[in-house]
Parts: structure tokens; C-alpha cells; sequence
């Protein structure tokens, strides 16, 4: 059956993204830190075309992320490119020629555009008509695997609220960012119950999946 | 070397206590759900004076915290009482004539009264010249052992921003309380520094232990 899971870096403190988020530097102010267990794994740096790193604890919770997705969901600023029409900004996105998902991902936007095919079997479906909508399509392309809700925190906040969401994968970083974008703050949370799957301890990181019952 | 350690359980999206703590409900709603983990321990109820419970991964966790503490450091509202003078409510705080804690105990308040010595060997010292004067007399009375900050939330992060604490075990707990009590929320915890000294899982917590660098 398919899930929708969201898996993402968070500091102790709550933060997934630093303050001062920009074009530049869109995790904001030390929000890098988040994830420098992933940037030093040989498999996180395979995909992204990059030589070296190191195998450790952490190495098989990404390939198992890698192992069952069949497709993902992103907001746009997560893809690229600011507010507004698409004409104004006719940008392809952070990712480059040749994007690291190599998956079909469905992009949220309130503007439509056609689809981007990229290199390396990554697609861009651009998805006006809301968050059920794009999960249907994601659901559609993914073949049984799961959607994987990517982010931003815009986003996961969104498929949380709505209980969309069946698993959620916290990699828990021991960094204060002390402000930031904070990932859990809504009343309406109080909502879901969670179960404890697994917890997985590696270097500089803990790993706690969760299971959202209904 | 005694070390000062705080010890809390925390709800996924960061909270202590819920929202509406009263002297009926010391936890804010749905706060006892932060503490099932423990309740459900033979080696807390035993403690407590009660009987039965279960032994797990847990137990091991609170074990290696009863034996390793040698003093205590709460706030006023943890040992019990509204603010102002003592002579206005003369309480002798949540935890009956045989407190829970066979420890001496430092209270901050902002207003002197005389040490209560308690049965099991609980004492109350009152200490109204600060964090840093609580914690040189708990230090004292620690024998070498380590002090336990043992809060609330307030005198915790007081502790932990003034750069005081040397190690934070966080019980992770999943469970969403929505609103209540943060722990973590002061832009200047980007000044510590922290490292992961341990993880253990346990049925519905996780517990993680962190090194505060300086």
C-alpha cells in the first residue's frame, strides 16, 4: 500500500530551517548544520555526483528512504523561485540539469507550468489544484512505493494538519539553531496520535520513525 | 567531578507541560501524557510507594539516574506554591510527607523561609541569591555526585542559558500536546554546543542524552 511519509532534519530545538532564508542560502542562517550527518555519507554524496564519505549507522536509514519511494511531493520554494507567475521567473529550480531525486515530484504552486522532464529520470509536475490532488498524482506515478512529502516546512505542515500524512521520520540533530522555522507549532497537532516505530542512533544524529494513527 | 544534568521528557513538538498548569493540574492539559513512559515503571512506582509495573529499557535509564544524583535544584512552582510571601500560603509543597526524591533539595524563590526536613530523607533548603549560589550549596551536598536540575521548564532554561548545565537527557516522547510549555525557544541556545553521548529505545520514548560543549 502507499504512504505518505515526511521525513526531515530537525534540531533539538525544533528548527528545520535557520532564519534569513533566502535564494542564496535557502536553509537560512546555520541551517546547513542540520544536515551535515547526511552530507558526509558515501550514499548521500553518490547521488548527488559527489566522490568520498563515510558508511556508518545512518547509511542504511537513507538507502531504505531511497529503497521505497516511488515519488515526491515538494512546495515551490522547495523547487525554486519565489512568489508570483512563472513568467516572471522562468527558473528550472535549485537542482540543476540533472536534480537528485531522480523520481517523478510533484510541485505545489498556486501558478500553473508545464512539466520539466530532467535529466537522470527526474520530472517537475507543477499541481494548482491542492494538496489532495497532488497526492493523487503522486500516488498515480509512485507504483505501490511511497509518496514522500519532501518539504518545505510550508508544505509538511500543511499534509500533517490534514492528516494526510502516515509516517513521519524525524532525524534528530544535536544542534540548537535557537530561532529559525520551526516545524511542529500548531494546536491542531494535539489531534494525531503517534506511535513509536523504530529508533536508530548513529553518529551526531538520532533517527525516530513514527507511525500517525487515526 | 559532579556534573549539573538536567533530565525532562519532551513531546515531539517540544513541550514540557500543556496549557492551563494550575495547582489541581500541575501539568497542563494532557501533560500526564509526557510522563506514561514512566508511570508505567515498577522502579518508579516503588519509588512512589506504589506497587506493581513493568520492567524495560526504561527502567535501566531511570536506575542510572537515581544512583548517579546526590542534591536536586527545582524552582518554587515545582516545590509547590503561588508566588509572594511563604507567610501567605504556608504549603508544604506537592509532595507529601515523604517526598519522592530521599535527597536534599534547592529551591530557588525570591523569599527566605527555614529548611523543611522531611521524612525518607527529603530536605528542603529555600535559596533566594540565585542560580549560581543554588548550585554551589547543591554541589556541596552532592557528596561528588551529580546534581540533578529538575525543574520546571522556567529554571531549566535559566540553567541551561546561563551555560550551566553540562548534560541534557531528553525522554522524547510521542505524543503532540500542540500547546503548552516549550523548552526550547531562546535565540541565544546558539551558543551551546552540544554533542550525542547515547541513545536508547524504549517502548514509546526514546531517550537521548547530549553533552553541553563550551
Amino acid at each position: 500500500m502507499t504512504r505518505l511519509t515526511y521525513s526531515t532534519s530537525m534540531s533539538l530545538d525544533g528548527f528545520v530551517a535557520g532564519v534569513d532564508q533566502s535564494r542564496e542560502n535557502p536553509l537560512g542562517v546555520n541551517g546547513m548544520l542540520l544536515h551535515e550527518w547526511l552530507h558526509v555519507l558515501a550514499v548521500w554524496r553518490k547521488e548527488a555526483g559527489l566522490d568520498g564519505g563515510v558508511t556508518n549507522a545512518s547509511s542504511a536509514v537513507v538507502e531504505a528512504e531511497d529503497i521505497n519511494r516511488g515519488a515526491i511531493i515538494m512546495g515551490r520554494n522547495m523547487f525554486g523561485g519565489g512568489p508570483g507567475p512563472w513568467s516572471a521567473d522562468p527558473w528550472n529550480g535549485w537542482w540543476g540539469d540533472n536534480p537528485p531525486f531522480h523520481l517523478p515530484v510533484f510541485v505545489l504552486t498556486h501558478h500553473a507550468r508545464a512539466r520539466l522532464d530532467m535529466q537522470g529520470g527526474t520530472s517537475f509536475t507543477f499541481v494548482t489544484d491542492g494538496l489532495e490532488a497532488a497526492l493523487d498524482l503522486a500516488k498515480g506515478a509512485a507504483n505501490g512505493q511511497d509518496v514522500a512529502v519532501a518539504g518545505g516546512a510550508s508544505v509538511a505542515k500543511q499534509y500533517i494538519a490534514a492528516g494526510l500524512i502516515d509516517e513521519i521520520r524525524i532525524h534528530l540533530v544535536p544542534v540548537f539553531l535557537g530561532e529559525g522555522v520551526r516545524l511542529f507549532e500548531d494546536p491542531a497537532l494535539a489531534e494525531a496520535k503517534l506511535t513509536q516505530v523504530s529508533v536508530i542512533e548513529a553518529p551526531e544524529v538520532t533517527h525516530v520513525t513514527y507511525r500517525v494513527v487515526r
